[in-house]
């Protein structure tokens, strides 16, 4: 099979080296930065670059760019897409992409699937690229009801051979919903934790939790703010959310309430073990 | 040596275990649970039995109890400490169980210095006890005017030799104050946020940074009410810092002000640069 990769920054990038390391499929990429073109042929993630010439003989084409980039590039390439081909893109939000390109796909005849694998690092880049990096993840793939059954066996096929562990299907709806809670909230609270002055002063003074807690605050705030702001009306809601929570616990502690935030805490204990995600 | 540690939970089981492996000391052992005794004797990580007898045979005793039965375990052994021996609590606050604790040591006469490793897990319990827990980990020691340096210097040796990465040296109203944000505060986030509905839902729609986020929601709310609520002064003043700060990403994202976000989120990647701790 011959699949076509464009960007290869962390999270096509290690598609590109999870699909050469554990498929005999050929790889094209794309990507603006030439150093990392060279890098990526240099170290074999990649047979060869993606052209306009071998575009219309991908079987799959991944498409690891941020929402608008994506969209953009699908745009001036559609034309060139064949139609025996299957597009999938990889972005972290999907309402605001898959409204983008379905009809895009419907107009030119190829087949699109939006996708987002569940895996990435607070560091980006190919350099941070891994082969490794969604072994043992899920690939959320949406499906609609008029999804082509066989075409997701296929496409399970393949995900399932460069590492991911389960796939999920959904709806763009229900992924913005959910990731806006498991990922996004995440990388706001772990931003808005580290901006408090005794971040500064925490060596010496912290462990696991400080470090679990602050990891994602590293992260590209161009793309961040494009996914952030694409998904505001449901991150807005888990944001009031979670404050509303924080304030439970504040109020227990203002009125010397031990009972009530020990109430608080047990519910915390027994959710997270009902959620799992350890 | 001979080195009493009385609590063989997460912490003190912890240190017996890092003790026996990784020196020549005699360790003696005391919990309430007696599996956790017959567990602990069995898997060597205890010598025997912290017992009425041996206690004033201790060179160092090592308190890993909750800050109010530590209290009440000094109160109750004072009499039967020896001069010669250094007691050290290891608590998680400093200022609550100090203020006990320093009396007592003048008034019998034994040396006590307040300490805090940092280094933990969201298990307790002695079965979750690791010899390598505080391997890379910074040791908390309290250290006043009239502080003995040799008692240091034997102190450094004896935490370096246990597997601590460097000793940090403190009050307790700095290490309180500090404490409220680097893990309390952490705590209290990772609690509230596993409260949120979608928690539930989160299978199939997340990774590392929902994983991260709520690690620790699995504490023990018992410890850890004792441990928030004496020192809810600090605690209130860093989570009403954090909902600041929430509310600053929530106010951009509100007002569709994708500038601002992109600022916040910005500065949140610099102030971790600058705090590391990953």
């Amino acid at each position: 099979m011959n699949v076509g990769i464009v960007g290869l920054g962390l999270i096509g990038g290690s598609m590109a080296k999870s699909v050469k390391t554990r498929t005999l499929h050929t790889v094209w990429g794309a990507d603006i930065d030439r150093e990392t073109m060279t890098l990526a042929r240099l170290c074999g993630a990649i047979d060869g670059p993606l052209t306009d010439e071998n575009l219309a003989d991908c079987d799959l084409l991944l498409l690891a760019l941020a929402p608008r980039s994506v969209v953009g590039w699908v745009q001036e390439h559609a034309k060139g897409i064949s139609r025996k081909t299957v597009v999938i893109d990889l972005c972290g939000i999907k309402r605001a992409v898959c409204r983008e390109l379905a009809p895009l796909a419907r107009q030119h005849g190829f087949t699109y699937v939006g996708g987002h694998p569940m895996a990435g690092l607070e560091r980006s880049g190919f350099v941070n690229a891994q082969p490794d990096l969604f072994a043992g993840s899920s690939m959320i793939l949406m499906r609609g009801p008029d999804t082509d059954i066989q075409l997701l066996d296929r496409l399970k096929a393949f995900f399932t051979d460069v590492g991911f562990a389960s796939l999920t299907f959904t709806t763009p709806e229900e992924h913005d919903r959910i990731i806006a809670y498991t990922s996004q909230l995440a990388h706001v609270v772990s931003s808005a934790y580290v901006r408090s002055p005794e971040a500064l002063e925490r060596r010496g003074f912290s462990a696991g939790s400080f470090r679990d807690m602050t990891r994602v605050a590293r992260l590209d705030e161009i793309l961040w703010t494009e996914l952030l702001m694409d998904n505001r009306d449901f991150l807005v809601g888990q944001i009031e959310t979670l404050i509303d929570n924080l304030n439970g616990y504040l109020d227990a502690l203002k009125s010397d309430d031990a009972a009530r935030l020990r109430a608080l805490l047990k519910e915390g204990r027994e959710k997270k073990a009902q959620a799992g995600g350890n």
